[in-house]
């Protein structure tokens, strides 16, 4: 199961790989239902904050017309970075499923663990290693034809 | 000079209050312009990541049609949280002037400090007490009221 929705992310990250943007998709889900779906747009939105995981929170809250997510799963293909480990905890995502890690800018175990217990009030689960093969894939091909 | 443009963003953080929304106000600056003024919308817009600073960074974005802010500085009334404190960093700031800490949720010296050297790549400097007691004022008049 997890792995259909992670799946899906993934038809995110591709839909980012097309625009020349480096490839990480994010999608929430609520009761079973995809409530967002999105891509990082960084390039092409000219916005520093245009990560994939940020975009699907924002369009979450949008959909579900509340910035309480509490009932929300996320599936993100790559381990997200300080902001949006940030955006996840503060808008109440009850769980994160990563696909790989990212040693270089990961804020969920890499670089540092923000969602270990005793920063935050609010504690969002943390399971990784959703379909890692295809979601490193992704990223080291875009990596490789770049150079 | 610090105090002059911490004085604009607390007339941010004022309209914050108007709408009943924490009291916290950011501004960015390039050269000594204002490119970008906003103040936290959280419960109007219902969107979990509409903080003062994070909405700022998107409207310099936009307004210098970069998601590179190399070459600016940001004044916010209060201590930034993770998520903004993120969207500081990854989009190269180079210097954060903060008004007043916040013990519960800061992520620049409160919590943890991100802003430290070993975690990223990018250096932004950081600056606080610039009008503390009128930053942390308007808070606590907020939630004194709240009670």
């Amino acid at each position: 199961m997890h792995e259909r929705y992670m799946a899906v992310a993934l038809e995110e990250a591709k839909k980012a790989e097309k625009l020349d943007e480096v490839p990480v998709g994010a999608i929430i889900v609520r009761d079973g239902i995809v409530v967002a779906k999105a891509h990082n747009m960084r390039e092409t939105t000219r916005d520093a904050t245009a990560h994939a995981e940020l975009i699907a929170v924002r369009k979450a809250c949008e959909a579900l017309d509340s910035w309480r997510l509490a009932d929300c799963e996320m599936y993100v293909t790559l381990e997200p970075c300080l902001m949006c480990s940030g955006a996840i905890i503060l808008s109440r995502i009850k769980k994160l499923y990563i696909g790989t890690m990212d040693p270089k800018s990961g804020a969920a175990g890499s670089l540092l663990n923000v969602f270990e217990d005793y920063w935050f009030h609010h504690k969002c689960e943390v399971e990784q290693g959703i379909l890692a093969n295809e979601c490193s894939k992704i990223l080291k091909d875009f990596f490789k034809n770049k150079r």
